[in-house]
């Protein structure tokens, strides 16, 4: 997804439609004198945060989420806006802890993080830390079990987050990467979707705007009413499997579909992952029995006498196998981490230790920014 | 639905939701001179055309087209306008013919019928006649027999006929009346349409954004592969109804469902009809097990073991058990009713005897009105 | 809508479509020594509730939640019960009152409230209650204010209230009655929805699939990037207003739409109230300029050389004018209510006094009685 | 689109998806002594069909359609089944002719076009032809002026071909690649679709279930009531484009959008086409001011002060710019394709000259092949 092309002409093109990080960006405090260390994904999309961050006075250490999504030329951009970043594509787990050590070592005043990896380090007790941020619910769950010394913001759960991006993003993309990356389409499918959370509901919704015929298995009983009020099907996990042509789970929960109950699945049924783990799917099993790679990111599994189409190896569809979130969208991302930033390091900071949600004023403002 | 108010208060009503009607009446050419014979729903929504039409100066004689949805209250109002109208509600065969003979002879120069009773009863040779219109499926295959002595122009194939009335208004006031009359709702409970033309496609997507889980049989392997693009299940009709718990038929066709397939149904299941006859439904055998009335348009039948809700006694639902049309679409009909009757007088009579589609600029002509 | 017949009948039919309330009476334990006093609407459809509650043993008041939803119909058939009952259709604000006081000096043992009357009457002090139910946001707010001797449990805020009821009936309802009182359709008019939390999610999706073209208001950002992403307009509300043809509130907030802000909407606009207040919309000047009533729930006022038709004289469309939900849907309110009452007598006593969110497991249980 | 792959891979997974061609080719009539010339897309999606008929005992002569769209390694792999094939990718003009005239010559017994080129050649008047297939409205538009000496079966008319392509694929396609080629999604911004035939309606409803605000700009008033009576604006043409973020055109007209018309649209917007023609947009007069080209399919136009984005350089984005329809949706179009020439060799024949629909049954026979 045009991933070889320059890091400035994709910048470029990405500027046109992130109008709200540039009114945030131009609306940050003056942050001089502030060490932000940030841990991201090493995208293009995150280049004008960084950009907004050390243009207002700050020093900057970004560190990878996660090394399989830095992307080296990002790193060399960074590295030329002043940020220090000594991660690469593909980092080894030594090389990538090392380098997280060495931004802690530098002794930051705040945090922006994408799963609690530095406050996890030190214990949550990382010692100049005034406040920082946490943006996925994994990261929150760690920091559950830390004794802050600091206030950690937490905007995964924000309205504007789990109403936009988890619920009409994700499901859409991975629809549209369903599409590129197997020349199928789901018109007239059975699609089953495994987990009606925020995320699912959006699958499940774009599974059908693309013409599927879609049921929707849950555990809990009120998911099912509202999934039924819908007018999807809900099955139990194995009737649906028994006769679903696609699923596409989105749980959270690790081996949410097991080897054995996948059994009864018919020949040649689709099999992806759009929840945040890697093992929603039973891979193991799956990978297995691969005996074919007829395009990218599809793989040709047999087991039992029936086969299965793994896509994406079980990674979360829309970013293993697409192109993860519009740029348009991602405007409201990092408008809001830039207005969350200012707001930790003007006020923030005096808050008490522990996890607070981000205060929805905070977030208004970077909506505000998005609505122009 | 307040058919017991003064006529005048409906009109009064109506009026101010039917604008195009409006515009179109002051466009007639004048008809003085003209005697037209108009077999029609003797019902309020059409009052304002026959105001028109008396108003552009023709005589004019309204024969019912059903005796069963003659308004005696709108019959004196016609009276009132100068029309000549002796139906009365519920008019036995014998008394609904005289009516019709009457009419006929008068000596009509122009005809608008809904069913071809007045060109069928002469064998299409009615002597004065210039032209007519036709507005319904039923009456084009009646006129199809005949060796018509004047043109007569179909309006019911008009694309804006099809593709507004048949494909939006019938579903969505079908399922407004079955909540209406059953005081249910169809939020997640498995609905079978039966017969995907127009109004089935419409009234499948009403079912679907009233909540339902909705399955589509037709025999025609084209319709079920375009209910298949649209993520509806396509089963044949006892898989179908084996598992639906509400049945919609919209089929055209007498016995659609026989009785024989619908002992498969689950118990409980609800049975209504929105097609054109009352017997897609195997109406007399539930009837025989007919055992009460707990609401207005339902009866409950009990057939081996087996209770079954039917609706409206299998006629339309819509229309037996509802309002029938809301007031300002019916706009669009009248309105096209004038322009199409200014268009008989001034140029449909020189054209071919025969049936011909009523040309789409005198149509156009009606939708801008509409649109205003 | 069919609220002259007899209660029984209505009730016979209503049993049909409430299997989960049958199945949550059986399930109640043994309530006998209990006083229970319930503050609700004494309509058809919380008859089983109260039947189930006399049949496990338990002593019953019954209070109105308002004098005007009371039925003497089903005030009567609640006495035969054995539950005492007091309220009479229309009660003045004297009766209503002593009513209320009769029944506390009762001395309940619990309490199952719409609007926390009882609880504000004793200041939250009721000596003898071990735990209460609390069904209204309202009832919430009041709650807040008061030193509570005893543990309440809100469960206007489950899940699977907001999520199905507001989110899904309240919506599909309103739009159903707005065609059953006007006999006019929505089919490509503009309507503004005022107001995008869940009831104005569930009117907004209701109104398109009503054929509408739909425009949301909110003055929260998030909402309106929610509404965004779905397609919908979000102008001010002064450009909404200037376009609408049709306007419903959704908003909680009285005076949500003001009368200055009004004069703006077009000549012939509709004006609905879908919240659950009766003041959202400008009624008292809407009323200054009333010249007539054409159809039961709808008035004419002429303002500022503008017609505006108010329906339901502002109060909450679906209820006011329509049947409110769907006896189906209920069937998950009563059984909940159950589950929640037997709760309140096993285990909620021992709860903290305070107002507490009903645990999931209970709510779980009155879903899965639905799911079947 | 995965187009440098080796063809027999695209094949191996194609043939995967299309198990109704596959039995159209095992139910093929014996074909021997038949010279079949087909003139189509020189696409892997057409090998099947091709295999199919030289499988079945035909010579076969295959002509590009077009020139732009021939694949090199299909011409090589087509040879190697035995069709005689001399098109290359992009042949100029005098070559294609070239190799139609000697396809001519070589004398066919039967004709499978897409735009008639070969009738058109000879005047309709090839010698031996017994029957012949058109697939596309502009072949069908060119058969009209010709005296045909034998008779050809329009297939692009079919119910199936215009209800399902037409009508769903290209708009989900044409959406889908929208996001792909520019990175940007729709959630929110107002598209203005302009033509409203099926392919505008499927564009609108993809455009909304992608998240915008979608409005409709067709000169027919029926095609702009049926447009509102789904919700979506019908604004002029001026009016809509003073306020599209994006605008997709879809009318088969060129010049549908003059230049002087889109000047009043805002700065950055989108144009693209997904009409046949490539001319709808003012093509010649946005490429005078590209100044960029920031992604491929991406031309940056500065035009008066105002940025337009050119998709596709305004040729049908879903094919130029995408990949078309998916594998398993042309299952029926080459079924189809095989139906018909089984149809041809064996009754077709006998048919009188000039033009014809399919005869429903043979359609209906590859729709079956389809369901399965």
């Amino acid at each position: 997804m045009n991933r070889e092309g320059p890091v400035e002409a994709e910048l470029a093109w990405l500027e046109r439609f992130t109008p709200a990080t540039a009114r945030a960006a131009a609306a940050l405090p003056g942050l001089t004198g502030e060490r932000i260390l940030v841990v991201c994904h090493l995208d293009v999309k995150m280049v004008p945060m960084f950009a907004a961050l050390t243009g207002a006075g700050a020093e900057v250490w970004a560190c990878a989420a996660n090394p399989a999504t830095t992307r080296d030329q990002v790193a060399a951009h960074l590295t030329g806006l002043g940020v220090r970043v000594a991660a690469r594509a593909g980092d080894p787990p030594g090389r990538h802890a090392a380098n997280l050590a060495a931004a802690i070592q530098a002794g930051p005043t705040l945090l922006s993080e994408m799963g609690a990896d530095a406050s996890v380090a030190t214990g949550g007790r990382l010692p100049g830390v005034r406040a920082g941020l946490e943006a996925t619910g994994t990261g929150i769950d760690r920091l559950a079990g830390l004794d802050l010394a600091y206030p950690v913001f937490n905007w995964d759960d924000l309205p504007i987050k789990q109403g936009l991006h988890n619920r009409h993003l994700v499901g859409l993309m991975a629809l549209i990467t369903f599409v590129n990356v197997t020349g199928v389409s789901v018109f007239g499918r059975r699609v089953l979707v495994v987990g009606y959370g925020p995320v699912g509901r959006g699958v499940a919704d774009a599974a059908r705007s693309f013409g599927a015929v879609v049921e929707v298995c849950d555990p809990a009983p009120g998911a099912r009413l509202a999934a039924g009020h819908l007018g999807f099907g809900t099955p139990s996990l194995a009737e649906g499997l028994a006769r679903a042509e696609v699923v596409l789970t989105a749980t959270g929960v690790d081996h949410a579909v097991p080897a054995a109950a996948l059994a009864a699945a018919p020949d040649g049924v689709f099999l992806a992952n759009v929840g945040h783990g890697s093992l929603e799917l039973p891979v193991a099993e799956l990978r297995a029995g691969v005996t074919g790679n007829p395009r990218p990111g599809v793989e040709v599994c047999e087991l039992g006498g029936r086969t299965r189409y793994l896509l994406a190896g079980g990674a979360m569809l829309n970013l293993a196998a697409g192109p993860g979130d519009p740029f348009d969208t991602f405007d409201l991302v990092t408008a809001l981490m830039l207005e969350a930033t200012g707001f930790l390091a003007t006020e923030g900071g005096s808050w008490p230790s522990g996890v607070h949600l981000l205060p929805a004023a905070v977030a208004d403002r970077a909506a505000r920014l998005v609505l122009g």
